[in-house]
C-alpha cells in the first residue's frame, strides 16, 4: 500500500456530474480489473484502463495496489477462488487430484486472459494457498515424499496452466482441418519418416483423453522419481 | 499467399526519398518480423508495425504472408532453426532427448516474446517437423509404442514451452526475496500445515535441477502408461 490519498479520484467524477459512486476500494478495483482481463484479456488490464472503468485517475489506484503486477497477483487469486478442491465424490487419492485439477483447468478456460495471467504472475493470496495446500495434501496421501510432493504440486500446475494458455488462444493442434494437421499429413515418408509413420496418432485424441492421459503419466512418474533432495528428507521426517 | 501485388508499397518509400531499398520477399518480413518479436515481445510484432520497419504499407504484406496468423508461424519456424538436434556427445537416448529439450528451452529463453509464440501458434513448417522427427525417433529408440511416443512429444514440448513463457517474464518463483517465497514462508500452520511443513521443498532447487527431475519425471511416467491407443497398435504395427 502506498501513501496516496485513496480518494485523489474523487473529484474527477463529481466534475462529471454523474450519480454518486461508491468510493474505491481494492474490492472494486480487483473485482473491475477482472471483468476488464475476461473480457479483453490480458492487454485489456492496465491501470489506466481499470482506473477508467472507475472513472478515476491512475493515480488513484496506487493507494490500493502497489503497481501493475500488485494488482494481476490480486486478480488472479480472486479468480482462483472458485476451483472447487473437494473432490469429494471420488475415493481414490488420484480422481480427487484429478478432479481438483479440471476444475483448475475449467476456471483458467473460463476468463479470457486469465491462462496467460496465471502463467506470468506469481502465484499468491489466500486461494492459491488453498490450492497448494490440498494438492499437497492429496499427493502425500498417495505416498510422495515431502520434497517430491513439494516439487510435483508445481510441475502439475504449471502442466495444467500450459494446456489453458495453449487452448485459450484458440489454439487446437488436432483441428482436422487446422494447420497443424495439413502440415503433419503432409509430411513425407522420405524426409520425415516417424512424423510420417505417426500422423494417425499425431492427431488422435481429444483434449479431455490427452489431459487424463498426461496427469497419468505425471503421477506415474513422481510416485517413480523422488525430487533429489527427497531421498535424504522422506516423508514423516520433516527437512528441518 | 495472397493476389496483391507485392510492389504495392514501394511507391510510400520513394516518396520518402530514401535509399532504394530491397524489394520485399517473405524472408524480409519474416526476417523483420522476428527482429521485432526478440526486440518488443508479442505486442511488438503487428502486421502494421512490421510494414512501418520495412517502410511500406500493411497491404504489402499481403501478397507474401495470409495474415498475423501466418507470419507468426513462419517467424516461430525460423527462431526453431536453431535447435540444436544433434546431442551427438550423449550414447542414451535420454540424455540426447533432455539435450534437445534443453536446447529448444534455449532458443525460446533467448528471444523475448518467442515463448509466447510458441504457445499460441500453431507450429508447423520444416523446422518444426524436424524436432518432432527426432524426438518421435528417440522415443522409439527409448522403447516406447508409436501412438504413446506421438502423445508424448506434444506433452514434453508443451512443458518446457511453458517452463520458457513462464520465465521469460521474469517469473521467478523460487527468488528469495519475492513474493512467492514471502507467502510460503508466512504461511500459518494451523491455517495450511501441509504448505507450512514443506516451505523449504517448495523452495528448494534451481531451475536446471527441477527441469531435469520434471524430464525424468515425464519419461519414467511415459514409459509407464501406454497412450489409450497404443495398447492397440503396438510399436511395430502400424497404426493403419
Amino acid at each position: 500500500m502506498g501513501a496516496k490519498n485513496p480518494f485523489e479520484g474523487l473529484e474527477v467524477r463529481s466534475r462529471r456530474g454523474g450519480p454518486v459512486k461508491e468510493p474505491l476500494s481494492r474490492d472494486h478495483i480487483v473485482a473491475e480489473a477482472l471483468r476488464l482481463l475476461e473480457k479483453e484479456g490480458l492487454e485489456g488490464m492496465s491501470l489506466r484502463k481499470v482506473a477508467a472503468a472507475l472513472e478515476t485517475g491512475p493515480a488513484s489506484l496506487y493507494a490500493y495496489v502497489e503497481d501493475l503486477e500488485g494488482l494481476k497477483a490480486l486478480v488472479l487469486d480472486r479468480a482462483l477462488a472458485a476451483v472447487d478442491l473437494s473432490g469429494a465424490r471420488w475415493r481414490d487419492w488420484r480422481e480427487r487430484l484429478k478432479a481438483v485439477l479440471l476444475s483448475y483447468l475449467m476456471v483458467l478456460y473460463k476468463g479470457r486472459g486469465l491462462a496467460q495471467l496465471a502463467l506470468t504472475t506469481s502465484a499468491v493470496g489466500p486461494h492459491t494457498m488453498r490450492i497448494v495446500e490440498t494438492l499437497l495434501g492429496l499427493l502425500e496421501e498417495g505416498g510422495l515424499d515431502r520434497a517430491t510432493a513439494a516439487w510435483s504440486v508445481d510441475l502439475l500446475l504449471l502442466y495444467v496452466t500450459a494446456i489453458a494458455a495453449e487452448q485459450s488462444r484458440g489454439h487446437d493442434p488436432s483441428h482436422p482441418g487446422g494447420p497443424i494437421a495439413r502440415a503433419i499429413a503432409g509430411a513425407s515418408a522420405e524426409e520425415y519418416p516417424h512424423v510420417h509413420a505417426s500422423r494417425d496418432d499425431l492427431l488422435a485424441g481429444d483434449g479431455a483423453e490427452r489431459f487424463s492421459w498426461a496427469i497419468h503419466v505425471l503421477l506415474s512418474g513422481m510416485l517413480q522419481c523422488p525430487a533429489p533432495m527427497g531421498r535424504a528428507s522422506g516423508r514423516l521426517k520433516p527437512s528441518r
